[in-house]
Order: C-alpha cells, then structure tokens, then sequence
C-alpha cells in the first residue's frame, strides 16, 4: 500500500537520515515544509549546498572555516602565546561564550576511544606540534596549552595523552576544572562530580 | 565576536525555522551534514525541493500528491461509499496504517479553533459536498461520512459542525471511538480518557 506519494516518502527517507530525527518528526518535518513558500524551501536547500560547497577545514588549528586559515587564527587580536584543545568544532563556540578566552585553539575531531575504535592516529593531532616550534618566527612561542577536552573517560584519556605529549617540550600544559555547574543543586548532583568538587576544594 | 563562520551560521538559523529545533540541534545538524559526502547533501537538498515542486493539493479530497486526482480517490479498489474526514493529511496515514479502512478520504487541513482563529471558512470543506452528490453518476453515492478529527476539544467541535451539516443530507455521520488506548495502563490515563473509556463502555 503507497501510503505516501513518492517526492515525499523520499524527504521523509533523507530526514531521517540526520541524527535524533526518528519517522514521526520526519513526517512532521516533511508536512511543514509543504506549507513553507518556495522561496523558504530553496534558501534552506541553497544553505545546505553552501556549507558544504565552502566549510573547509583550517590547515592550522582544525576549526571549520570558510577562509584558511580560520578567523581565529589569521586575528590579530587574538593571544598566540596559548592554545586551547578541544574535541569537536562547536565546543570551541561553548568557550567563545564565555568571551574570556582570547587564545587560539587546536580542534582534534575526535576524543580518545578503545570502544568506538578512535586511536592516536584518528585525532587531528599531528598539525599541532609545528605550532609549538619556537623558530617558527611568524609567532610568538606558545607558552601553555589548555586541555578543553570533555571531562568524560574519553577526553580524560586525551587530555592525558596529549599532555604526556607536550610536557616533554618545556610548555605548560593545563586542563580544565570539573566541579559543581554553577547554579546546579548538591541534591541532584551526581556522586563522581561531587567528589570531584569535593577534591578540587579551594579556600575562601 | 563572530563565532561561526558565516554559511554554518546561516544553515544553522535555516534550521532553526524547522518545527521542533532550537539553537542546539541546528548546530548539531550542521556538524552532521559537514561529515556527511556531498552527494548526500545534495540528495538531501535535492529531496526538498522535489517535495516542494512535486507536491501538490488533491482537488478532490485535498490529499497532498503528486498526481491529481490522488492515488486514493482514482484507486478503483477503494470503497466509495464511505468518506473518512480528517485534520491533516499525516492523519491518513495512520488510518491507512491499520489496513482495515477501505474507503475515501477527505482532509480538512486544520480544526475549527476559536482561539488561534479557524473558522470553518480556513478549513477545506467546500470540496466535500460535490462529492456526497448522488447525481454524480461517476462516483457510487456515499452511504457513510466517518469523522476521523482528533478527539481534543477542537476536533470534537469540527465533528460536531460538520455532522450537522451532513446529517440534513440523509448520510450516515459516524465519529471515532475514544478510549483506553490498546496496550496502556490504567493507572498512567488521564481522567478524561478514563471517563470517556467508563462511558463508551460495552458487553464482552
């Protein structure tokens, strides 16, 4: 039994492609988009092709960007003298929010993992360490390099094996603290980032 | 502070305008489509104009199709002396679903609402009276109007409006039943469900 005409079983089929959209919010996707003008539809359309068509990624820190190298690292306002890491391209726009942040960045596409099968090798890694160089003249010499890697076995595992990496070179190598999120309630933390707040304790 | 670059962004805001996605899943989106081949973002881009260049109004039962008159209202193994009457055109589908309805169907695209402003006049019903005329002689007089609107407030006030409208025709109006949905428990049913279940009760 066709159930739906063809143009639309086939959106539905492309949709559900993407990640979290299951058949019902495909459907439901599909149906808003008949009733959007044609006008909305090919700009959506003609976006998708764009991001594509020009995102590249970054020769120098990994970022994705549509002029290479990316934004942060041709800005001159930005301080060469650190390197934040982190795994994937938007949690560098988690760390731009707070704007206190004006170093540059290394994006390794990826996180450390013996289960989904992610080595060394997968990470993108190798382009960070001409960065690091001092005889490189066009930069000042990066003085520490912040792990930004997600505070979860994975990124814990990168975070230590990158730092075992660059410590030998003579620079500092810092990682991010985990504790309490601001704002949360000790009620409804859970017990692994209470004893993390516990044992990260500072005085007051 | 420019946080992505301006084609991500972009797709991320043309996101954003799809039902059910906020800032963080049209990000997630595009990082998606980033990985993904381009020739599977074509498909895609390509699927959504299709839809929308193909797609078109059922001038008999306002079905969306691809040919005109519908895969239904042309299908000869449809039973035409019954009218099925729904909201939107995803609701056929879930009658189409149970593989026990035979008839036709005629979709209204909406319910009368006074709160967001649907008045019969927005809904798609002046079509359906050409078809419940017996001197018709293509079509086998209709015998039964089934009114598959959903049982919330504003689908029981277009069933009630349309049967009247129906009912001085000499045709048989009928309403789905409301219940206990098959499977569900009683202690998780709301209390109007409940009652209703209590009232549409019946011999076993």
């Amino acid at each position: 039994m066709l159930e739906y005409s063809e143009p639309i079983a086939k959106l539905i089929d492309e949709f559900k492609k993407l990640p979290g959209i299951g058949q019902k919010n495909a459907q439901r996707l599909v149906f808003f988009i008949l009733r959007k003008s044609k006008e909305d539809v090919e700009s959506l359309a003609k976006s998708l092709l764009e991001v594509k068509e020009k995102i590249k990624i970054c020769s120098v820190c990994n970022n994705l960007t549509d002029i290479d190298p990316c934004f942060y690292c041709t800005s001159p306002d930005r301080d060469r003298s650190v390197i934040c890491i982190v795994e994937e391209p938007y949690n560098l726009v988690a760390i731009e929010k707070t704007r206190s942040y004006k170093g540059l960045y290394h994006i390794l596409h990826g996180a450390l993992s013996p289960i989904r099968r992610i080595k060394p090798d997968d990470l993108k890694l190798s382009n960070l360490f001409p960065r690091l160089k001092p005889e490189n003249n066009q930069m000042i010499t990066v003085k520490e390099i912040i792990i930004a890697t997600n505070p979860t076995t994975e990124g814990e595992a990168t975070a230590h094996y990158i730092a075992n990496l660059i410590k030998p070179l003579g620079i500092r190598v810092t990682r991010i603290a985990t504790g309490m999120p601001v704002g949360s309630d000790l009620e409804f933390v859970d017990e692994v980032t209470m004893d993390k707040a516990l044992a990260n304790r500072h005085e007051i």
